[in-house]
């Protein structure tokens, strides 16, 4: 989906295996298409669904020889359940990874703020898989959303990094005052902008988990 | 071939693009084969012939929908000729479009100093498309490449990026103090370690003159 994040998610993908020379590294095809439809716009204002697509690209993938899936776009997880179904490989499932990530720091961790498009987090994605490992999760207020979150979201997506981080910084300090032990970066874009030098408490990349969780079942299955 | 370089190339594409949103980016596919055989190996010891699994990767691409092929590794240039020979999309040619490129800075620049696989030195990619242009091809002496270029290259490959950096600058210091007014970046490996700000002459990297020139062909095919 978003391109950058795409690109962000291969690094931390060769980052995540262990290889001294090429040849050690995973064979990865990628099917970066950034003109599916926007995953927030379809949640919250009837937007177009790109479900279609997110199948086709899936299909796409499997008919080129893949033989398991990973999305590293947080908001599309909404869609997924149904693109599951249409294809017969694994889609290993970034935020459900995370949330067994975040129990690993429990009790230490029993609140956590989530940075993500509106999309996410109206659509509960993180909420719903959380609650089953009893953490709670605590959000920005709706012109904080709007101001500190999407705003540099959004400027990410047209490259203007730069700008997006001042503001992410706020709205994770805002999450932290109100509570947060750790803060999930639930956008892929986020990480572009915010790191774990800029906030006191601990830093969850969730492309980060997916891509040690892929590498994980790669080599197991070998 | 790199997955890092291949990492790399792929944010070069993104950055190359003019685009504020998602959806006005490139739908790119990228077939990252990491365990295609060392082309430097193929080349000077007899190593197995990286062309058939190149030529299997450029029909996977055209087979998924590719209109366009990019391959972002120098040394694989010297086979590109028998792959392009077996697909009917072009290939857009990294190592011609690098020497239009310096072509550009002449006269000012009329001797470069090249930074690559000793693969793609010893094939004489540059210096035979260089020639066209009137620009010589100044390259490190058997035990520089060795130690200078060779050893950073694979230290990049293992993830060890810190360590390439001083042995590039050398390495490059070594070829403008013999003359080269600009020094070509001829490992896509090489721009992970080595920077513009490094060097007293103009850094031209091959990766991303290849980025632009696939921007702008889709853009002018569109």
């Amino acid at each position: 989906m978003g391109p950058e994040a795409t690109a962000d998610f291969y690094l931390k993908l060769v980052h995540a295996t262990p290889a001294m020379r090429d040849q050690e590294h995973l064979q990865v095809l990628i099917w970066s298409d950034p003109t599916i439809p926007d995953r927030t716009d379809a949640l919250l204002t009837h937007g177009e669904d790109p479900t279609p697509a997110l199948i086709a690209g899936a299909r796409l993938l499997k008919a080129a020889g893949a033989k398991m899936l990973a999305v590293p776009c947080n908001t599309a997880h909404a869609f997924l359940a149904a693109v599951q179904k249409e294809v017969d490989i694994p889609i290993v499932h970034m935020i459900e990874e995370t949330a067994k990530y975040v129990q690993l720091l429990s009790p230490t961790v029993q609140k956590v703020g989530l940075l993500s498009t509106t999309g996410t987090q109206k659509a509960g994605l993180y909420q719903s898989w959380l609650d089953r490992e009893g953490i709670s999760v605590i959000t920005p207020a709706a012109d904080c959303q709007e101001n500190l979150v999407m705003t540099p979201i959004r400027a990410i997506k047209a490259g203007k990094t730069a700008v997006a981080r001042p503001l992410l910084i706020e709205a994770a300090q805002g999450l932290i005052n109100a509570g947060a032990q750790a803060i999930i970066a639930g956008c892929t874009e986020v990480p572009a902008g915010l790191s774990a030098d800029d906030i006191p408490v601990p830093f969850i990349d969730p492309a980060e988990v997916l891509a040690v969780t892929v590498v994980r079942r790669v080599l197991a299955n070998r």
